[in-house]
């Protein structure tokens, strides 16, 4: 499993204007739960509260912006008299984003994520502190389970709650579901892939399609569109294009995760190698091992999810490289590129969101290490 | 916790036409993902298929019952237009409780369900049997609140596609949402108090408020009176009734828990009293011994929550009895039974609605040990 479903490191563009517009509707929605969860006491006003900043606490709102950029992109205004419910409906993709994160953080076992103890490691750190009965980890997982869940349950009342007229809702409806259902799919095949073993760049191809692509940009970009009731070829061009560039996003940051400039990523230098994630590259790297030169193929493999030194990661690349899977991975993230980017100019996407979304898609693929 | 949020162990009232339209709907909308979830492959579609065999493989479908005679006390009928779509959203429900089983029996270590291997340790045991990399603990658990996970966004799912007219779903979305925010308060709450020992009486029924009342009878019956687009006075008698029954129904669940007969309850006699549960009846006893009989309430201590034997099991019932305990549970009931009774009497429930839901309530709240 990776830091979370489709959560690549780098901000793919600026938007700071929509990160505050997004954060504001959030604070605005948690503050209407208020009256649910009040008369429940404090225990669950304080897991409320835990929730509320995890997802508050910072984010790209990447999700967010592709679907309100796919709405705009279909001819709508900020002013149309549907723009308030739009944003809402698209910042209501946090609250997901959030359950997949607190339980992917159960399921991988992080410790900290942004910072901060993850959800579980928050509540099992409290159990500990104040010496109650059980095993603080077994509350910790209870509880983080059970704050996803909310997360899962607001982030659907959140869209219900947006305003959207009859017909978006019923536009909208089917994508959300699509969305739900293939993140969840793709995390499921990830954690079965990294337990059965399997190694093949189908495999890990298939992982980033459902688990990045369709749900970090595909569907969000599908979902905005739908809102505005673009046409099927609009609705079709920019599946394309969010299929293509999340799967050239998640094969990015899989280099970077090997050799990213730590001063860049943020995490460890060659930390993909210390978590042993079942990458593309790492499949790419494995296959032509297996073909050509099975001593690398074992070095690989025995190193994997291992706590390499910075000398073995050093070697590790130096192996991945000449066996070719850096720049097999390359050529895949350009032809997937300059697919998506030409699905996108023929579209009937505005000017404006064609421009934008070439620019996300840029930053989101560019080679920066 | 106990073996599952607000499933007491008896069937409030036989309905077996009801239960056989509602597993159709839920038979008909797992076809429908169908199409969402084979484009993932076989791993996906066999997890889907775990869901579908969990969810279809019995069960009361409490819950829908009661939405579906809320709606129909309203004054519908089963030939009105909108009987369909309110049927399918009733059906929901079973999605809602299928993501608390799974998720539940995580928290609660639940090794068996209905008869069969809970989800996680199902997936835990084909993990063992394919010698796969990992622990496989951690991956049942990974995979279950995957599932589970699925399964509320589905229920969601499910709701929204049901053919709800405008108004319909408008009326029914505040109910829905209060619903599942509450259960999953409830159980937090109950996971909280479990850990911290807060052992008052108003604890534990400020969990089974939530948990078990709220979730199982007050919204199912409110989400009716909603659809059904009921005026003020009877959803405040649906959510009287429902409430008060609710927790009538959990104290009895209690009190087999302890002094039922494994023939009716189908648990070991005294299980609950093995599980540890803080019920009202441990919290009423607990508190009389605190003020009368420190040794008594010495010997509730250490012995709950351990594998105590039939004959600790009948001491333990003699010392609660001793105590009071049971007749200040057996008074509660009767009070929260009367005054469900009188509120649902002077509704304006249809004549037809108040038999079915006076049954019910006798059938939920009636000692039968």
């Amino acid at each position: 499993m990776s830091a979370g479903p489709g959560t690549p490191t780098r901000h793919p563009v600026g938007a700071g204007s929509l990160v505050t517009a997004v954060e504001a509707r959030l604070h605005g929605f948690f503050a209407t739960r208020k009256e649910i969860v009040e008369p429940l006491g404090p225990v669950f006003v304080d897991a409320a509260r835990a929730l509320q900043d995890f997802v508050l606490r910072g984010g790209k709102r990447t999700r967010p912006a592709f679907a309100w950029t796919g709405w705009l992109g279909a001819g709508r205004h900020p002013e149309d008299p549907e723009a308030d419910a739009v944003l809402t409906a698209c910042a209501a993709l946090e609250l997901v984003q959030a359950c997949a994160l607190i339980h992917d953080d159960i399921i991988d076992s992080s410790r900290t994520r942004r910072g901060f103890p993850t959800v579980h490691v928050d509540y099992e750190e409290r159990h500990r502190d104040q010496h109650w009965a059980g095993d603080p980890d077994h509350y910790g997982t209870s509880v983080a389970i059970l704050i996803g869940d909310l997360a899962l349950a607001w982030a659907d009342d959140m869209t219900r709650e947006a305003g959207l007229e009859a017909g978006a809702h019923a536009r909208f409806a089917p994508v959300w579901a699509a969305m739900r259902t293939e993140v969840l799919g793709g995390q499921l095949l990830d954690i079965h892939g990294e337990s059965a073993g399997d190694e093949t760049v189908e495999a890990a191809l298939r992982i980033n399609r459902y688990k990045t692509a369709a749900y970090t940009i595909e569907r969000p970009l599908h979902m905005g569109a739908a809102l505005a009731g673009a046409d099927a070829d609009l609705v079709a061009a920019y599946r394309e294009f969010g299929t293509d560039i999340g799967i050239a996003f998640q094969l990015r940051d899989d280099l970077l995760g090997v050799f990213g400039d730590p001063a860049v990523t943020g995490k460890p230098s060659g930390d993909d190698l210390r978590e042993g994630k079942r990458t593309v590259l790492i499949a790419e790297a494995l296959q032509r091992a297996d073909a050509t030169n099975p001593e690398a193929a074992a070095l690989i493999r025995r190193s994997l999810g291992t706590d390499v030194t910075p000398e073995q990661v050093t070697e590790l690349r130096a192996v991945i490289t000449d066996l070719g899977a850096v720049d097999a991975v390359e050529a895949r993230i350009t032809d997937l590129t300059d697919r998506a980017l030409t699905a996108l100019e023929a579209s009937t996407a505005t000017t404006e969101a064609k421009r934008q979304l070439r620019a996300m898609a840029l930053a989101a693929t560019a080679r920066a290490y």
